[in-house]
């Protein structure tokens, strides 16, 4: 007898009817056998309804009663699918985040889990009970209700599997899993069977967001099976885990990519230590984040910095690389905000030299510049003009024969 | 310095605008100097809204997930407020019935307080802190959601104070107070200043329903001082207090009326012990609640036996009593639907006789046919026909007087 932990977001719970079908879906899985849990959002707009409530009463609502406004979203939630499930003869409990003992840091708006008492929950699998809880939210140690920020409750799912020990935590999204690229993009795109914990942070942090980074570092922290599956269509989903395939493994797993960044350049940077620091600090400190930074050998004493930011501070980073242009003495700052990053993706990566050659062959075949490029151990990624996006990865993924199941990636 | 409980209702707190209202009315009490606790209600029609999305979800929805989806209401009010009052630089912090331990016993939709730690609330105040606490909700021993009915924030509020020893406990409503009679019936109805539990008592279970029943006998209990006034207009509302006046009482505080009942008789009844319960037995059995119960003597070994119940349980009554007609062996039985009741309650009835003559002269100089009628210490009761009812206020009202101030029933 498994224990599931199944978590259904906003739209697999936007009204009456969608309730009613997540609790059909719950009752046939403890009809099997299983023991199950099922973590749940707010309903499909409540969030914003409620932040709307808070702007008419507050330019900046406090963060604390911002938190028990927000907590109650996830909560009528609760109550509606465990009602649901009442009404079908299911026996079923719900619970809030302090109900459960979620206990999380003081940081409101932004909490952190910090321990999880999973007794209540384990009681009333025992007792044959469907166990509901609010997801997104917790308690601190003072017992002020506190919530994880958005996308928080595929955290609390989680979080909830590694203290239950459970076999499998199951996201419900409007996909059915993930695929070698956006299939909007490229028809051909494949859905895969399984992926490695490391693939899906690369693959989540470039921008195919079906789940939320923090859920899937937890996830392979705790080691926790995660199965991303669509809560409309029937099918296995992707299953996330730490398991290499035994058969051989597909070189490239999927290839993500994302036109939100913008590409700032310092040129004439005088080569000292201390140059990068002083560049990327004032960035820092006005709260933009930077993703990519690449820096190139020294020539005549100089070199040159370069960063990618997202782009909706992208004018606000070129002001400050204007003022440490000056600062530094460089020759040049400039930027621009037409790019976009294209990034290969797979754990085979290691072990197989070439990928990187043959991704810049296929690209110089269509034309296409590389502006910047950035590895890491499963990843390379470069930076092109954002109007060749599409031509490129729908070149790469043919390159790559990502159309094609590798032999054993799907079947393991 | 006086610790102040204000309870606000879902129309004080309806949209952003009034929670903005009430947020600067608390601010000048507490810059006045006193503590203050304010409660509020779920803001008016959000209840509906979640009995909706419930009634959507199942017919009879489970009862604990109804107090958990219903507690959601508060929470909102809560939230809102205390952000109200923060943005307004006011410290504030809201709690939730469980926060606080507003401690319950297990009947969900319709517990009972049980205790109440206030130790968290005195901490927070003696912090300086304008505290928000949910009504209408609380937490059972176990740890899960209650409510506690309808109107159950009046209830909070109070418990709150009597926990608190609170100076006084205000209650914010849409009228200014209590009056000696609905002013839209006799427009020379006068406003109370002040009036006894008990009075306020009858006059509630009579129709005048300015305050929840069970809210007055718990203040009664605790002497909690309770204070109904108007959120919407300045004044001094009216106080209930177990103070009488030291100056002479007036004989009558006011009238109270109901048009919601309905008549039903036995005739013939054989005179034996148990007949009463033989007749009430199966309608209570039924869950239909009995008002007024009038058993005349017995003339030939038989007797006529009468109660009012509710108007909208009326023919389901009138069924059952035909039922046990035949079984009693009595000659009839019938009802009335086209009947009202009029209640003079005063303290002041105890000491003076005469009440009853001069209201039974009075409906007779009218020619009003008296049908019932049923006294109490401190209440005089008179069933008659409904078309009957205005005229009879009126003329009851002028006959005591009750336009006037009696001497020292205002000022004291």
């Amino acid at each position: 007898m498994a224990v599931v932990v199944q978590k259904f977001g906003g739209t697999s719970v936007a009204s009456a009817e969608h309730i009613a079908r997540v609790a059909e879906r719950a009752i046939k899985v403890r009809q099997a056998g299983d023991d199950i849990v099922i973590v749940v959002s707010a309903m499909a707009g409540e969030t914003e309804r409620l932040l709307g409530l808070a702007q008419a009463i507050a330019g900046r609502p406090a963060a604390r009663e911002l938190d028990v406004l927000l907590a109650t979203g996830e909560q009528v939630t609760i109550a509606l699918l465990a009602m649901a499930l009442e009404a079908r003869g299911m026996s079923a409990i719900s619970y809030t985040g302090a109900q459960v003992h979620i206990r999380t840091d003081s940081m409101h708006n932004k909490a952190r889990i910090v321990d999880i008492d999973a007794d209540r929950i384990r009681r009333a699998l025992v007792q044959g009970k469907v166990v509901v809880v609010a997801g997104f939210q917790g308690v601190d140690e003072q017992g002020n209700i506190t919530t994880l920020g958005r996308g928080g409750s595929d955290t609390t799912a989680v979080a909830l599997a590694a203290a239950l020990e459970a076999d499998e935590c199951q996201i419900y999204t409007d996909v059915c899993g993930v695929f070698t690229t956006d299939p909007r993009v490229v028809p051909e795109a494949r859905h895969l069977a399984r992926i490695t914990y490391e693939e899906m942070l690369e693959m989540a942090s470039l921008g195919a967001r079906v789940l939320q980074i923090r859920s899937v570092e937890f996830a392979s922290k705790y080691s926790v099976p995660l199965r991303v599956l669509s809560s409309f269509e029937e099918g296995p989903g992707t299953l996330i885990s730490n398991e290499e395939c035994e058969m051989e493994q597909a070189l490239i797993s999927g290839i993500a990519f994302n036109r939100d960044e913008a590409k700032l350049t310092v040129l004439g940077v005088p080569d000292q230590p201390g140059v990068a620091g002083r560049i990327l600090g004032p960035v820092a400190d006005a709260g933009i984040e930077v993703d990519m930074i690449v820096q190139n050998i020294a020539d005549d004493d100089c070199t040159d910095f370069t960063f990618t930011v997202q782009r909706s501070d992208y004018d606000r980073a070129l002001e400050i690389l204007l003022q440490v242009r000056d600062e530094l003495g460089a020759r040049e700052a400039k930027g621009d905000d037409n790019i976009a990053k294209i990034s290969l993706v797979g754990v085979g990566m290691r072990s197989h030299a070439g990928i990187a050659s043959t991704m810049f062959r296929t690209l110089a075949n269509e034309n296409i510049n590389i502006q910047m490029i950035s590895t890491s151990e499963i990843k390379v990624s470069v930076v092109i003009d954002s109007k060749y996006l599409e031509l490129a990865v729908r070149a790469l993924h043919s390159a790559f024969g990502l159309e094609k199941a590798a032999a054993g990636s799907e079947g393991c």
